[in-house]
């Protein structure tokens, strides 16, 4: 018997997104960053983005936050702006891969001193997160080569473990390391967390408040994301999802925007009892503060359809082996029109039926933009 | 400082590599199968080409035979008909992909009668083995599924893990069961055994002799396979190696046709611990045994070259971070000219030097085909 | 302004597919090929099973045939039986991989001999169509190589060039000539007919009547396919398109159960005015006449969806670069559920409201279960 | 009957290579770009680098140019400057994709301003390159879309045509256009000049002077590209060839450093009527100079090794039909050593035996970094 609609609409209100205050600022390609009007100056503006967001979608009520891109003078001031607007900080993302240092690795670099200097920030981000209220270490390692035999690929896996263990001593105990695999990009030749495997060998060596965190466009064209989703799950593992959409590589497109049925099968899996979500996209060429919104109205449906499958005719259908009729009780939730249901639970949240039109009437960019000016430009990667 | 020339060879002529009875069949596509004159008729005429296979390479010790395609009534007689031409068996592989009732899976089917069947057939091939001498059950599972929704993810691995449980219970202490894994093909969904972490996970759960196979071709496009050999040898659970090449599937093509420089740095990875080395092609339109000759010699050349690298020079490089001197190391080893290195190791061992144009010359092919008749046609896998 | 309701049934009730006569056989893997219980017996009987998936969609009133799998003594047999169920016949399907003489090639065979029977069975082919009212030869070639060497690749698409100029002097006015293009298997390593391209290239050789057909599966991994259907349609060279869906490689998938987003981004490409339209898919392990009911309806409401796009709207945005206004154009109309809408088309033209429930209840497989009774064992392609 | 050595030495002395200003500059990825010391501060520095490439290599007399990367008040210089060191200037390389008006487009732009911008600035590069003596224009086009929907691929077509059309009408008799092709990045949904089937469509309505420019990393993973340059060549429009390597995306790694067999069979399809060949790298990690040189040597022994074929019996076994024949005739010329053969031709030609330890050792790298000093930070693409 599939979900009662009351029953759909209260599993769909507990739906929280994280956004990234990352994904507020200008981001780009090796080729060129554009910068846009309107881009946030701050955290405290990336902020204000994010809980505009919020406001549209009634199911972004935390920001994920990027040390050291976030990094202000007293960050319980961030938490506090937070609080202001209706959010929480969600998870803390240490970055070791800017910095000149790291080029040839952060934790699994050959020279002591640099993996000093990485366990440095990430013990910063741990005491960042107790002030900020967040409960968990989101990290991605960029580690890795870029050429066959450049260093041993045995030696890095033992420097990273012996640097993550360092961090994993110093969590309180309401704080989790999430840690995110990458199959490539920066690194092109091998990368030091590059699959899920990896990432959850690690996790199994520092203990049970390590887990891994999947993030849609790290993986190998092909890979069955669901799949990996439900090994982890099953192994008490899934730290969390990063949701975006790729075509090709990783390319942080608006989750949804390449494949929304592969969205929706993600969710049948993780059912409802969700892991963190968050949304890590870079919007290259269209309006950011649309885009997140565009962003959490797609997962926010997802979700919906994948609420509405029949379970239990599945499972029938399953166990009788029957391929075809299993497999069109999932189409048969997919097909389902969900705007006006996701309406009405936004709307019971407080946000908008129309989150979109709302936010395009609203003036909130037109605002924006006069008030921060336009941004200055930005270098890309490629400087000759 | 680099091996010396005796401590190069001396390494050499330990390569054992095992052939796959089944190699010297016919085998083709979906498509077709286009059946080859001189293939043999029966497993004893596999063997005899297997042996052939040594004789050229002084390499080939060992034939893998696989069940029930290897089927005799006194399984005894494979091996002293082995035995006489010079060979040993291999690792015995079970078959679990082709009979009517494995069509939604063999160990992970919902129907619990055909998951017994299969754990017999699984339990027979450990029967086998322990009478043919062999110290490995070379397990590759084709379960999966092909549409979303057609069976629960989680509940085929709880299956599969039963079952597994059964046949590792039944095991004598001196065999392994080496668990391969397979992206897809012949599922398109989603493969039960899919990936190196999930075949991993098995094999922890499974106890101390269960370890990962590893075939070259059961990768998604881009996989770094050095690298998780690296992993699975970190973790003691590095079961085999299976040789082939592929340029966009799972080919099955010679291996180190396709890129023998990746062939190489597996070498350069497995060092000389080596494990449980078997190729596993599909010769569908090359003279057969002249391959699996080839095959060998492709991997004779690639460990010979790795043998060349100079150790103690690429660690240093690697610990000073000097990128490009440690990739060049690796590629002085790899632009080396092995032939003659490997000729004078294989005529030491008693092959040829130069084992293909030997072959060719010896009438061995002409002979064979005399002997055993044009083959029958064989169907393909599509049949309107 | 977006259609109205009326013009888009309308629209949606001219959708036309063929249905392919080999989709209703066994069709198996190279491991293993199931044979299904009702399995028509000979091409009389698939086109029976065509007819079935006609009555039932209102949608698919051709079958594509294929020789010499639909080879009978007299072809018009095989016309009058069609028009007797109601449909007429589709593309000719030539079949030009199946025998031993093609091993290493058909028309692009070193061998003239080969090349010469290949293109004698083309002409066949064409004499078929005539007799059958066919206007489409549809022509997929296997030619290729597995080997770096094997072959002299521009000598190849010579002789391929010579002998399709052969057939394309012999085509009756009425019929064109549809070249597909498959980027590898069975061939692994080059493929003489690779890609739109390559196909395109020998099409503008030919002539007028020459065109390009495109494959869903037919590409490699990350390929734009609605791309592709633009070019090719903007240079007056689309022929037609094989409807399927992949994830790995060319699984022969039902068509929409991977993305069924692509599937309405290529027909927003193709508008209304349709090319050829053919379902191409391999049913390993599901019912074969729900299979392709369901591909049927999957098809229309992906068209339907299309016909939805407010195209005025959309030329708005684009031309003034509004990224993601023009995208949400294309997903609301996407979002919608068009299931009502399909029904009452379909029942307007003679079937079903809803086909898989129909079929389910009317007894169809049960009865052809019982007069074909079960089908012989099938060989797979690999076999030792 | 193969080449003799002096035939070998003779072609090998031939080999040209340009080497590309850009490739001396820092680059990175959108993540981060590391400067190194040493970074040449104008395009007259880069030009000194390239002549210690030469000065190496005796390979590489050539240096392509990027504008407005290598603007300078008067280009003439720049000629002169070449000149002095012993190189003349290769193609010219606009650039259309690093300006904000380019965001959405350049040529492909819905807003003929842009596009009027775009022309002008290909219009000024076909002038530098009559100044410079320059006899090609090499044009990448970033164009793309990010978003199914965001404005018409169709449309965009014809846009760029238009441009095109205008620059080719500005040509001088002595410069051809080379049109490069990409199919993804820094678009992510679709790509306007994508694959070489694109490339071509556009320069065979252009005339004769537009020719396809392949850049290795520029393919969907398993694109057989030395098949994609036999078409191209056989055509007449091969128009240049762009050196790299990458396992994953469009890396831009040391050619042959991935996969040194097929950088070989490329070279065995190009034969000695060799386009324009120019290596386009980003040396992220990498010493800038010492990569370059060793992409040089790269390419001169693959070169080498492809001269070595014995084409006279290759093209006898594949009129054979000798599958594994014509195949070990390749293999056998790539297993042959010619870092001799290769050190004595760039002993020769004035260049050093082994180039990278006389660069190692000449303190050039020194001298460079400490007369230029070290580089200013570089921001990369991702900024918060």
């Amino acid at each position: 018997m599939p979900r009662t609609s009351v029953e759909v609409e209260q599993e769909l209100a507990r739906l929280e997104i994280e956004t990234p205050s990352w994904g507020y600022g200008d981001s780009g390609t090796r080729f060129a960053t554009f910068p846009q009007a309107g881009r946030p100056r701050d955290p405290f503006e990336r902020i204000d983005d994010a809980a505009e967001v919020h406001r549209l979608t009634a199911a972004a009520p935390a920001v994920a936050l990027h040390f050291p891109w976030d990094r202000v003078d007293d960050v319980g001031e961030l938490r506090r702006h937070a609080e202001s607007r209706g959010l929480r900080i969600g998870a803390v993302n240490p970055n070791l891969f800017q910095e000149s240092d790291y080029k040839l690795g952060s934790v699994a670099n050959p020279d002591p001193a640099v993996r000093a200097r990485a366990v440095a920030h990430l013990l910063e981000c741990v005491g960042f997160a107790t002030e900020l209220g967040s409960t968990a270490q989101s990290l991605w390692l960029a580690d890795g080569l870029n050429y066959v035999g450049q260093d041993d690929l045995r030696g890095r896996r033992e420097r990273v473990l012996d640097c993550l263990r360092e961090v994993y001593a110093a969590l309180p105990p309401e704080q989790r390391l999430l840690l995110e695999y990458k199959p490539f990009e920066p690194a092109f030749y091998a990368t030091d967390v590059a699959d899920w495997g990896s990432a959850l060998l690690f996790c199994e060596k520092l203990g049970d408040r390590a887990a891994v965190l999947v993030d849609f466009g790290h993986h190998l064209l092909g890979a069955n994301i669901e799949q990996i989703v439900a090994i982890l799950a099953g192994e008490g593992r899934l730290g969390g999802f990063h949701f975006n959409n790729r075509k090709y590589a990783d390319d942080d497109l608006i989750v949804g925007s390449v494949n929304p049925f592969e969205l929706f099968a993600v969710f049948v899996e993780l059912g409802t009892d969700l892991p963190r979500l968050t949304i890590d996209q870079a919007h290259n060429v269209e309006a950011k503060v649309e885009a997140m919104t565009l962003s959490v109205v797609n997962v926010q449906e997802a979700f919906a359809k994948a609420l509405l499958v029949d379970r239990e005719a599945l499972a029938a259908a399953q166990a009788e082996g029957d391929v075809l009729g299993a497999h069109e009780l999932l189409l048969d939730a997919y097909r389902a029109d969900v705007r006006d249901l996701c309406a009405k639970v936004r709307v019971a949240g407080g946000g908008a039926a129309d989150p979109i039109a709302t936010l395009r009437e609203s003036g909130y960019v037109a605002r924006i933009t006069q008030e921060r000016g336009a941004a200055a430009p930005v270098s890309a990667g490629w400087n000759a």
